[in-house]
């Protein structure tokens, strides 16, 4: 199922995806996407709904971020291998793990605003994904029982701020509208390998990462296994994985988003996203 | 006000404590303490209520985290001159900024629990934050306008997730039990000025840490002012300011947690911790 969120900022209703990929309301069933419906055996549960015989919403809509209710926002970096040689960083022996901040996510299409003054933010197009129940020193081998969904992801990076302000990146990554998510979050049932998905970013229709998920460093059941040694991780919180190559910092020279740009994604099965830099 | 939550872990009630030191239940009145009770209005609305006709708890009480549904759980690193001496890192020309997983906060007084084979974990006495109402881009004058109280904070951190296992701190301050956060918030009107406040941490009774937080590189203030640059803080977000010198890692040679030893601490006007280590 691809579960979704459509609707003007903080008024948004659940919904999903239907076989033809139109929009069905679901919120006379569901009154919103919390991480409680992520629990595996709700998840299956949700296959009883027919979907066909619910509400279609005509016409355009916002898509929100997919879930409410998201605790953690981590992520993955240098998980390229490419993407770290542009990079000039070396071959990270263990995941690079950081975070960005909640108020940094937004709807898949929402314009991306620049911070003021900002001459260097940029692209990173990731996988992502959604825990579905509480994980603890979760085995490598058992791991992706843990994940409830995967979605879309654009890791907006302020260069200036991520490298150059001391240390740590999050600094960089945390602006309000530099974590576009969605449109929608595919069941994990769709997904049985999330490591085998064509992925691509362009900017002003001209292609600047193109990548498959096979590519990644450290895939998704052993960032998993790792990052749950050291935390908890809970219903809800989302984890993305990394970008490939091709992000603006690593141009000669390099290239960043200004005003007017319109930065276009797409991961197979995951839908795709357009944001105007604003 | 000292407002706190007390009772086992998942089953804390709202309380306060009275002008006795002793803790008055207030869950008749107050459901929880969540992060919209934090408002600078609701919070003067609390004065009304006259803690001497609410019940009495007897007995001993655990201490949960003060606050229910805290969001965020940002840190800052080498705020204080000689903390960072003793790291053997320049002193920071803007503040260091990293965030502890939600799940390491626990109660005043719990148990430290030491992740499998650890054997540098560390202490932290730290000046927390709670911040009372939405801040984007606040200026230093108008910062402390936007915290709600104060509480004391051990960040609890393993040396060698932190500092060898691949950049960003995170990892070595996001184990369980490594966030204890009270016993209680006290708010903002009974502590004018953030930067006066004695601090001590010992050691199975050896003081290890003694400073002041005027001692602070970058105070309160301005840290709400950095902060709010790059991310919105939401109320309820939780801020820990930094440690002063004495931590294990910068002893020659260098001495870290055990089994069985016990931590307390203690802030002005911000009561004590004291935690075993398991």
């Amino acid at each position: 199922m691809k579960l979704l969120r459509f609707g003007l900022p903080g008024a948004e209703k659940a919904g999903a995806l239907d076989a033809q990929g139109r929009v069905r309301d679901l919120s006379l069933l569901i009154p919103d996407w919390t991480p409680e419906w992520l629990a595996p055996e709700r998840l299956r549960a949700l296959a009883a709904i027919d979907l066909d015989k619910m509400p279609l919403v005509e016409g355009a809509v916002r898509f929100g971020v997919p879930l409410a209710g998201i605790r953690q926002f981590v992520a993955i970096g240098l998980n390229y291998r490419k993407h770290a040689e542009e990079s000039g960083l070396p071959l990270p022996a263990e995941p690079v793990v950081f975070t960005k901040a909640l108020t940094s996510l937004s709807g898949a299409n929402d314009d991306i605003v620049l911070p003021q003054g900002s001459e260097e933010t940029d692209w990173e197009i990731e996988l992502g994904f959604v825990i579905g129940k509480t994980a603890r020193k979760v085995a490598k081998e058992e791991a992706l029982d843990y994940v409830a969904g995967y979605c879309l992801a654009n890791d907006v990076s302020e260069r200036n701020w991520q490298i150059k302000r001391n240390g740590q990146w999050g600094k960089g990554k945390s602006f309000d509208s530099f974590g576009p998510v969605g449109p929608w979050l595919t069941t994990a049932d769709e997904i049985p390998n999330p490591q085998t998905l064509n992925m691509e970013l362009s900017v002003n229709g001209v292609v600047k990462q193109q990548s498959n998920t096979a590519d990644m460093i450290f895939p998704v059941a052993e960032i998993i296994a790792y990052l749950s040694q050291f935390m908890t991780l809970l219903p809800g919180d989302l984890i993305i994985t990394g970008t490939p190559a091709g992000v603006g910092l690593g141009m000669k020279p390099p290239q960043f988003l200004a005003k007017g740009d319109v930065v276009t994604l797409r991961i197979d099965q995951l839908g795709s996203q357009t944001q105007t830099v604003v």
